[in-house]
């Protein structure tokens, strides 16, 4: 299980709001097969990197069925695998050692 | 006033375990005049593009002045002027849209 | 055929030097199905999508191989539909318009 | 001294062609303090944090100038401080291991 972040980003839509396609992203995203958060700066995928490759591939082709002729998209992976660490877990434990 | 995501991640340490510096990392930047919230994959910041400059560079010193010699951070901006867009209601924007 | 920007960086290693890693990660890529052009920052990859996402799956996997527990990479993807435009050609076009 | 990766890109023009935003952008990095390579996928930039920092300014600013209405810009940082490395250095120093 790895964490993920993603960001897809239609280019030369003629308009500077994205939202109508980040909100189909995020129902494509929500069929598939990881764990996803929404934040304000991208999605925060958990799951098995090929479940997430797929979902990759899926999210990011939605901007071009929409006519979109142009599409960035970025993906961080965080593999960590001396132990199992969820993406709660991670805000969890900084928050813990900032409280203490 | 821009959106920006930031991750600082000191390479070298000997140890899978990052959450010590960003402990350091997420109190330099609650001391800044920066807005923050802490994601998985790093920090959501919101204000003026040269505070937050201002702070991307003293958090960027943290684990240098933790004994760590390499840091990579990475800092995405952005930056909408044709209407006041906080990171709280880009996130509403969407919700409101998935659930119509 | 889309343009990607590939980076791999092991976390925790010990040492501020990433070179030995990068080699390797480097050998892979040439041994794949996409073009591969190195930078000071990170690999530039052209390829079918699916190409590039499997050669990501194993350069990724590389550092773990190696003895790493913690593996951080980045995958940036620039996907133009409208007209077929490779790496180079992308560059000529604004060194073109630089030179006019 | 360190390397950085830039990528600005305007969101919303309204055609998938980026380069005549590219070719401004470069004009500035030009004539700016910091060293600058054009790779497919963004700009390296050598010199001290500071003066990346305020070419990173100018630079998000140009499409703003042009009429653009939102930008994304993203900067990924490379900062080692155990020895003097360059860009050209880091190539160098993987390509004489690759030959070996």
């Amino acid at each position: 299980m790895v964490i993920a972040f993603l960001t897809v980003t239609p280019l030369g839509t003629g308009t500077p709001s994205l939202s109508s396609y980040v909100v189909d992203c995020v129902k494509a995203i929500e069929e598939s097969n990881v764990k996803h958060t929404l934040t304000p700066m991208g999605s925060i995928l958990e799951g098995a990197l090929e479940d997430i490759q797929e979902t990759v591939r899926i999210v990011h082709n939605i901007p071009f069925e929409k006519g979109v002729q142009r599409v960035s998209t970025r993906l961080v992976i965080d593999d960590r695998r001396d132990k199992d660490a969820s993406a709660e877990r991670k805000v969890e434990s900084v928050q813990a050692k900032l409280g203490e």
